[in-house]
Formats: structure tokens, sequence, C-alpha cells
């Protein structure tokens, strides 16, 4: 509300600090970003993440303090096709108004895509049904420059029929706790079932890329199960290494995570 | 010849100035690279080149002074993803130490794809058949952060039908002297006759590209096209305004030159 404070207030100063008074719109935005340069999507006190780049340029345009609120909590050096985020905020707006604003103020490798007023009871993170992630891997001799930084370099020799025969082992619902790695803000101490509905492996000119779809992902969920699915493709675990993984339901047993730059996430689904 | 000189010389010393006499071996690299961040392909005093990258890398390498010569002298911002260059040398090396090599020493937006001794006669750029540009453009109101060093971002309300109907008075042999730019190194002063055999449009997801293909490029010549393509695709000049533009045979009548992010040379055909 410290843009009303500049101006004579056309109301009764109580009504300023009682937040229920003050008549607040919800915005939906869609973001798409190279997560290269930054620490990913959360705040943090070391580092730029894409939540304070956008957060920072949306309180000029409403000359207000503003929350964001994103839908995953993508890490450092992981891309986003279809991020969504939501805020609240008192001031009159168009959405046209704040992707024209917003993409003027923020970094080239950020764009918001769409925004749209949205239900007063959305929200980004808890109402989300699916996500949907895609990691890529390049398996050439040599990686072509033009897309080092949105996949994976992995030059050991794979076989990529073992890695297909890996994939079951993961779709449907399961616990997924060997899968995740130790994260004391995430919810997978209390609850981690999670369901893959799709699980995908599609071949490209330059290698392959792996499709997660699911109702949710725990912590680094997604590079771990790369990670061994990539090991199981090398020959280093065997075909049915995840039974026993998931039998210990102990984070110790996973696999290498893989590199963040392989991954974007791709899409939400309400 | 700076190798030997550290070594005790198994041959009279004469023979080591004489060059005719040291039997040298020619080699040809493909190579690929991301301009973004570099003052082009050949050497400048102010800015780092890609053939700079490359030689420096090759003569810790082979420990001897050594030029290469590239194919396609692409400007700052524009790039490769099949350049070829060619260099001599009397060491002896094998082409996948070459490439090897340089790819441990080069910067990651700059790779070697392939190497391999070449005929004594061959020239990278005087033994060129064909060359083949393409121009990326993006017309969706915004650009995913993805391409953006690759692909213009045009948001004028454009008409793709027009372009196309202006294609055809670039194809085929003309004298493209009004489409280069100044350039005293250049050609175009002796000959600016040159024969486009392709110059296609075609549609993609997020816009359309322009692939050029011909026996050879002035200096600026295919971005120069691409700028008056684009006026014409916006209405600020007609259709057949490549006529009178050709007719005048005036550097000074070119239209604005496309930007060279979205600019790649593809490939040399020998």
């Amino acid at each position: 509300m410290g843009a009303y404070t500049k101006f004579p207030l056309p109301f009764p100063p109580l009504l300023q600090y009682h937040s229920n008074s003050v008549p607040m719109k919800k915005y939906k935005i869609l973001i798409s970003y190279d997560g290269t340069d930054y620490c990913g999507w959360q705040i943090q006190p070391n580092g730029l993440s894409i939540q304070e780049c956008i957060q920072t340029a949306l309180e000029k345009i409403l000359g207000s303090k503003t929350t964001i609120y994103g839908a995953g909590r993508t890490d450092a050096g992981v891309h986003a096709m279809g991020q969504m985020a939501h805020f609240s905020t008192p001031i009159n707006i168009s959405a046209n108004a704040i992707i024209k604003g917003l993409n003027g103020l923020i970094p080239q490798d950020i764009r918001i895509l769409y925004a749209e007023e949205s239900e007063p009871d959305f929200h980004a993170r808890f109402s989300a049904q699916e996500k949907t992630y895609l990691y890529r891997v390049h398996t050439t001799p040599v990686q072509l420059p033009f897309e080092r930084r949105f996949a994976l370099h992995y030059t050991y020799p794979i076989d990529l029929k073992k890695l297909e025969n890996a994939l079951h082992y993961f779709i449907g619902t399961h616990n997924f706790l060997s899968f995740t790695n130790e994260n004391t803000e995430g919810p997978a101490h209390v609850n981690p079932i999670r369901t893959l509905y799709e699980l995908a492996l599609t071949p490209t000119p330059q290698g392959f890329t792996l499709l997660f779809r699911g109702d949710g992902f725990l912590y680094k969920m997604v590079r771990n199960i790369t990670g061994t699915l990539l090991d199981i493709a090398r020959g280093k675990i065997p075909v049915d290494a995840p039974l026993a993984i998931f039998a210990s339901k102990d984070r110790r047993r996973a696999m290498a995570t893989a590199p963040p730059h392989g991954l974007t996430l791709q899409s939400i689904k309400y």
C-alpha cells in the first residue's frame, strides 16, 4: 500500500491498514526463462533469482510491496517454458499493462508470455493438477554450441534399450522418498507419495529427451530419476536397480543427480 | 617452425629455412559457433574473434605459429552451424587429436565438429562452390528466451504473402552492388555479380526463416536483402521495390541491414 501514502487519501486512514476492506485483485502470469544465470526460481540471500527479478519489477509498476507465488521452485540452472505464478494487488491494472510493463523491466532471459485476472481462490502452486518436465540429453561426440545451455552433453556409450526397459519402474503411484534430496522446506517428510502419469523416452537428432508428467514432484526428483536412468543406460547399474532403490526408502541410495541445465519445466495444468 | 628450434636438429640447418623442403600437411576443420560474444570470424585489433580463439589454441597444440583461413568472414554476432577453415603445418598430428585438442582449449560456444587432412590445393575460401545462410525471424508478441540469441524478434505487423512475392527479384544471377556495404577488403569493387540459387521462405511455429543458397555473397549481402524483404513485408516499400534498387547500382539505396543475431552460416559446399 506504499503507493497510496504519497498521495492525499481518498478514504479514512483506517481503511488502508485493514486489508479485508481493500478490494484485492488476483492475477496469474505465465513465465518462460533461461535459468542459466540465476540461482533458481526462489528468492535467496546469495544470488539473483527469477522470483526476485519479477517481484522487483512488479513493485516498481504497482508502486507497492507485492509477493509473487510460483508453481514450481526450479533449482539453479533449471529452465522454464511455462512457469505459472500469481500475485494479489489492490492496484487496478490491465493484463496487457502487466505483460508489457514487466517485459520492459526484467532481463531478456526472462519473459512474461501471458497474464490474466484469476479467480480469488487460485494459487499457482496449490491449485496445480499436473506438471510436465522435459530433460534433454545430447549424445553426439561434440555438442553443437546452440543448445549447450539447455541439454546435457553425455558422452558415455549408452544402450537406450536398457533405459527404455527401466521406465516402467517409475510410472504410476510410488513412494519416491529414495529419489528426493534432503530439503527441510519440502513436503517430502509429510507425504512422499507421487503419481507419475507419463515418463516417455523420445529419440532426437542429437540424442534423446525424457518427458515427465505427474501430479507433483519432490525436491530434485526429476534429476535423480534421470541420473539413475543414465546409470542404467551406460550399464553402471542393472535395469532392475530401481526396484531395490525404491524398496530401501533411503535417500542415500539415490544415484547421481543429473545436472540442472538439461531440465526444463514445460507446463502446468490447472 | 618454432617447435623445431627447441630440439637438436636432425637435418642440416639450411633445410629448416627453405620452406619448400619441409613437408607440410594441410588440414580442414568444420566449426560451429554461437557468435553472440565475438567480434566476428576475422581477427580484429579491438575484440575477440572466432579465428583468434581457434588459432591461439592451435598454436599451443602445434607449438608453432599457424594461420587458419576461414571460408566465410561472418560479422560480429553472426553464428555458424558449419564454417569451414584450413591450415598448414609441418607437425604430424591426427585429425582426432586436432578435434579433441582444440575443443579442450577453446570456449564452449565454439566447437570443432570435424577435422581431416585435405588435398594440398584445398582452400577453405577459394575452393568453396556454394554457401548456405539461414536468417531466423520470430514474430510472436513475446519472444521465448531460448532462441533469443539466434533469431530476430520482429514485432511490426507483416504480410508474408508480400515477402514471398518479392523473393523472385533476388533469385538468379544479378549485380548485387546495391545490396552490399562499403568494405575496402571485399571483392565487390572487382566483381559484384553473384548467383543466388535459392531464396526460400519457410513458416515456423514462431515466425519464419529465409534460406539463402548461392555461389558467394558480398559483404552484408544476406542481411541487406533480409532488411529489404522485411520492409516489403511490413508495407514500408512496395513489393517491386527491389527492381529500382537493383537498377540504381547504388549502395545508398539499400534498405536497413537486418541485425546480425538472426543470421547463421549453415554450410559450405566444395
